[in-house]
């Protein structure tokens, strides 16, 4: 966790204005659970994926544990949920298994929701007493939270997309999209510097700072499109094992891949499961719902490759007051909506590994194991999704997922040698 | 299903009893959910159980599917619910996977209600100008539910005992039993006829009655207790191969069994997990929540063995009228119930493998999947269990299990050789 | 095992005859290997499958544990084989996982039949002084053996067959079938007496005799045919679900079965993979390699039935003597011989679970452990297949395999109630 | 494959130079085999591990496919190894799963030699006529060859460890190893050229060379010894959750691991299964068979960190002649051989994913496949092993598994920040 890295400095941290993005942050996560019945937040369709009513408990506890449960005189609302609702922190002490978070059906979402009303109550009435170390552990729980919104919209459209009658969790959006002319920025590459810098929040593993020696490359101006995706499959993409690494050619085979997550053909076209339901697909949005191995066969296919995670940040970092155009309500959420930013529309596979960046360190003690403790087997992702909290990205923000995983919304940019 | 093979009377089917029983058995159904949540009823705890709510669904589909889809008039309440609820009747069409039952958050807890509502009052409407057939559909339809109605229990406690609040589904009964004198029954011998017989209500898979030779035997005039099982745990019982069948061992050492399902020791005695919670283990009530392979070597260790499914119908046969103790409503699931007679604590475990009788045709049409095509891999039950409801079994009933499942009340009557 | 039962007269047995059948039986068994290379003999093709190596050192752990352990001054070939070569006897202590035989390279197929060597040499200058309960081990010893001659050629042609290669183990005999003109043989039922009796050697399970009621019944003349499969096949009886036991069809579903095991189809016809290599199926010749779902589908496709153990019993008991035409040497094994007698072209799988006759008791000691503890999960067999050891099945024989196993040599006869 | 980039020149490739390689290198691979009877060189011991035959075979069947099929008048020796033994090429066509290796008895071991024969025979006449090209093709066979010969060790290792008896593949070599003194190396960081150069033989994904930027690091001289891997499991390294990323925790806790690979207890003291058998762990030796998640935790614990691949290379470029104390004869296979250098007694593990070098571009058609598609999912190992062929290692080679592998010959050396 940043601020106990002791690279950033404690003292920018407001009160008055942490407060208020508390609150700003926790009604959101409660608006975005609005439209979920108790059972609609209580299942888990899979593994990999949580009920909205753990991610609501457990961005709770993540404030319970670390803030509230130093502060003089709170008591926790329910010793029995430290158990239920540790995700991964080992330190913390045992918990549920993650595979057995949906037989949970109770606490009810109810419990669950009145369990937030008394954390939000403690922790706005403790803020302005807090020490510079206890501010910085809400910073981080307001940017966890922010986090697990993302993943409560992933993990519903997954649950919805499970269930034959395809249900919409939100009305569908206008869709009115022309392509865009797609071209080639060049970059100049020699001793570039990336990773996180400056005062304001990062998570841990966004830095440190460091330099890097780039060769010249080109990033693509667009996103890969549907269109685009839809001229891979017709040329035969998913049939030929050319293009494919040999762990995902095996995965294709294995499960019978031939388009993207949730895609169906039909007379009228291919359609595609959305948070508004079962919708025909948007030629000129951006692909999403493939994973990294779908992303690297398109490039190899296009002849391009994927940008390595410096390539792109950088390419990113001169603009990152454009990282603004994400959710910031319920209604934000707009399967395509189309920025064609570097944020916004969807987290964008890197050639990277996510893998320590030149002398990072976990933070000590339990928040240590926010991300340091993932470095194996997944790949970097950048950028923000429709699905990200407006303003809560950066150039320097790592996503990481396994080259499997493709719930999420995840697609490509392309990049090439110069 | 019975009335289709020619060997019962239809014409003692009576609209007005078969009306009231109809409405009877759905007020119970309904009122056996009373006490769950939305996500309590929606969550499928494993691949064995389902969810409360597909149950409420199910039986309403059995309605719809054989009996009103062929009532002038009728319009089905969603068209949808044909896939959703289709159990595994192979001739009626595709149907969703009964592993993925869980998924459906949708049709909601409410929907599924008023969706029997309207099949409670178009089956009312419609039953006084059915046709001999059709009433026995009706018939069987009702006998079908009140099989679910003891599921919905089964799988409910299931569902809560995975959660490590151990809810209660209902209050904790007082419990204050005394320990019965044990002793054997004795039993001649000879030629006797078993299996279903005469005007009565039966499944496809009671009859034909016929005759079979037995040898003299006895039976244990009660069940085996939990103290007997206690003393067959601390006599090394679950460490000890030579009284185990091959495959029961496998099934032992690969789970690391050492107690019935949801058994836990602690300072204060054996405790285990119960519709009213967990509780302390009553002595003196019947063991249940073992597997075949459990009976057997409980059997083996006590010098006896399980009986056959003759045995066990020619003894309980002279007394059907016994066969009345058992679930009437929610209050009514009392574990630990101690009747002690052949029905209403427990199933009992046979010897005898689920195979058809002599003579035994399945019925033609989807109805004939019933029973019929179940008859491999699983073991004789007899009896009834304390969620069976009251009136519903018979001395011919067979129920029947894999010999690994050990969710359902399920417990054992020792028998031996004369 | 019999002997230890009690219900056999021992002195019957007469140490010359008893050596003559020793030496004879191991004779076999050795020229049974004698085509197969070290190789061949070492890999084992599936978890259910054993070495031909390990049969062989199987059989000689059998005599030097249950017999040559007892004599005074028999000093064991090598201590570490007790480990490597017991089956699944728990009582004579901890043993080599079964599916890991295939890792055993060494010993080396020369040192196992050095072992043998050993063995015999020491068995046949203790047998004169045995006592009367060691030379009943000794005569199931060789039963035993027997039992793994059948065994080691049905695991040979499962190796063989995973090789694309598909080797001959044998010459392909001439095969010159007539069609048999088919028919119904009728018997009358009544009180039957089925089990072993008499003083000549049975495995514990054929026992105790006992009587059982049957209805009258008719049993086909005639195995079923590879044409009559055929036309199973054309008919589309691997596709129509309404012919299946559930698990039935969950297999064939789940593995993609659309014919016998190792049938292929070819312009020219079918073929099937045999100890002679790959052969064109014999149109008249019994089919073979079916599971029991597969069996229990074709009588139902047939309009007939399997028959019950005791049925087939007591067909086949009036001619005991018939059961003579079975494997006597290597060349004696013949891929559709075809005898259509009750004996010695294929086991063919019955309606009846293998589970105790009346009285069973397991014989004290290791040896009890032979049979009894496999009386679960599986169908009993009868008759006897072109690899059985002639002369060594008969009427009260009691094979079993669980329903989806198909790598021996089974297939089936029809039966209908009378 | 690196002669098809473009990068390196064709014309270093002296005929009778490549020739006498050949000749070499071929008969060590026999050589290799010589003590494993038919049924060793047949058995699979897992997925990961390939039969010594196979590798035998695999390494003719290169030649055959990539050379000789191309040269006139060549006929293949059995058109069917063209199937049996193609390892992963897509490009040349279907071929043997790998997981089944282990089934083909047939051929022979006697066969497969032969095969080498008539394929050595053939190249040796057809070798002075070929062109560049096919030339470079002879090279990279040879080198491939050289690659099969550690795995034939490696995978021989893991058969022989699976036999209770723990045979020895070579007789003990005498271990009398003194400690060494252990320090720092300090490296001063900046631009720094790595990968491939110059007109030697290179794998395709050791190039292109190209430069990083460095921070200034330090390198352990020694690599971990077994001594102070057995510190860290007893200061309970292997129980601490702290220490070891997410993956590589649930693996430890998945498979119950305490231990390197084959380390077992006693009351002498550890020991470890080696090429010569279970032998007495040398304190001051290498630890070898760990996985990169256990080298990961070791460095955590020690409060260092692996290098990265570019770290490693740089320390290792400036004495590539180094790299020549490998094995040139079975009887150099030295477990716990211990010149202590980069090269030679274990591959170590680095903080590198196996990802492409910047410009890295697979060579066109079939050997296209020799390195690419593997580049995901696995991580970085450099050196070379004491089964490695002696002079066969380069700075640039780049060894790469899974980070739960360890059935190889793997240890590490610690880096630190400067």
């Amino acid at each position: 966790m940043a601020t106990n890295t002791g690279i950033y400095a404690l003292d920018r941290l407001d009160p008055a204005a942490l407060l208020a993005a508390f609150a700003r942050t926790r009604s959101l996560t409660a608006a975005l659970a609005a439209p979920l019945s108790d059972a609609d937040a209580s299942v888990q369709s899979m593994p990999d994926a949580s009920p909205a009513k753990w991610h609501l408990a457990h961005t709770s506890w993540f404030f319970e544990t670390f803030v509230l449960a130093d502060v003089p005189g709170y008591r926790a609302y329910d010793p029995r949920y430290a158990y239920l609702f540790n995700s991964y922190y080992e330190a913390v002490g045992p918990r549920h298994p993650r595979d057995r978070r949906g037989m949970l059906t109770r606490p009810a979402l109810a419990d669950v929701l009145a369990w937030r009303g008394h954390v939000d109550a403690a922790l706005a009435a403790a803020l302005p007493g807090l020490n510079p170390a206890a501010l910085a552990l809400v910073e981080l729980g307001i940017n966890h939270e922010q986090q697990h919104q993302e993943l409560l919209l992933t993990d519903i459209l997954d649950l919805f997309a499970a269930n034959p009658l395809e249900p919409a969790y939100l009305p569908a959006p206008p869709i009115n999209l022309m392509p865009r002319a797609s071209g080639w920025q060049h970059h100049a590459g020699g001793i570039v510097r990336v990773g996180h810098a400056g005062n304001g929040f990062a998570f841990d593993c966004e830095g440190p700072a460091h330099d890097v020696l780039l060769r010249p490359w080109q990033l693509a101006s667009t996103l890969v499109s549907n269109a685009e995706w839809q001229a891979f499959i017709a040329d035969g993409g998913y049939a030929d094992p050319r293009l494919w690494l040999s762990d995902g050619w095996a995965w294709v085979q294995r499960s019978g891949i031939a388009a993207p997550l949730r895609w169906q053909a039909s007379d009228d076209g291919w359609t595609s499961m959305t948070l508004a339901g079962r919708q025909p697909l948007a030629p000129h949005a951006p692909v999403t719902h493939i994973n990294w191995y779908e992303a690297d066969a398109f490039a190899t296919w296009a002849g391009a490759r994927l940008p390595t995670e410096a390539e792109w940040e950088v390419a990113a970092g001169c603009d990152d007051a454009a990282a603004g155009n994400q959710l910031d309500s319920a209604a934000a959420v707009r399967p395509g909506s189309t920025s064609q930013g570097l944020f916004g529309d969807c987290w964008q596979w890197t050639a990277s590994a996510f893998l320590p960046h030149p002398g990072f360190r976990p933070a000590p003690g339990a928040v240590g194991e926010y991300n340091g403790k993932f470095m194996s087997g997944q790949m970097v992702l950048k950028g923000a999704s429709c699905a990200t909290p407006r303003g809560s990205s950066r150039a320097s923000v790592r996503n990481f997922f396994a080259p499997q995983q493709r719930w999420q919304f995840t697609g490509l940019r392309l990049a090439r040698d110069a």
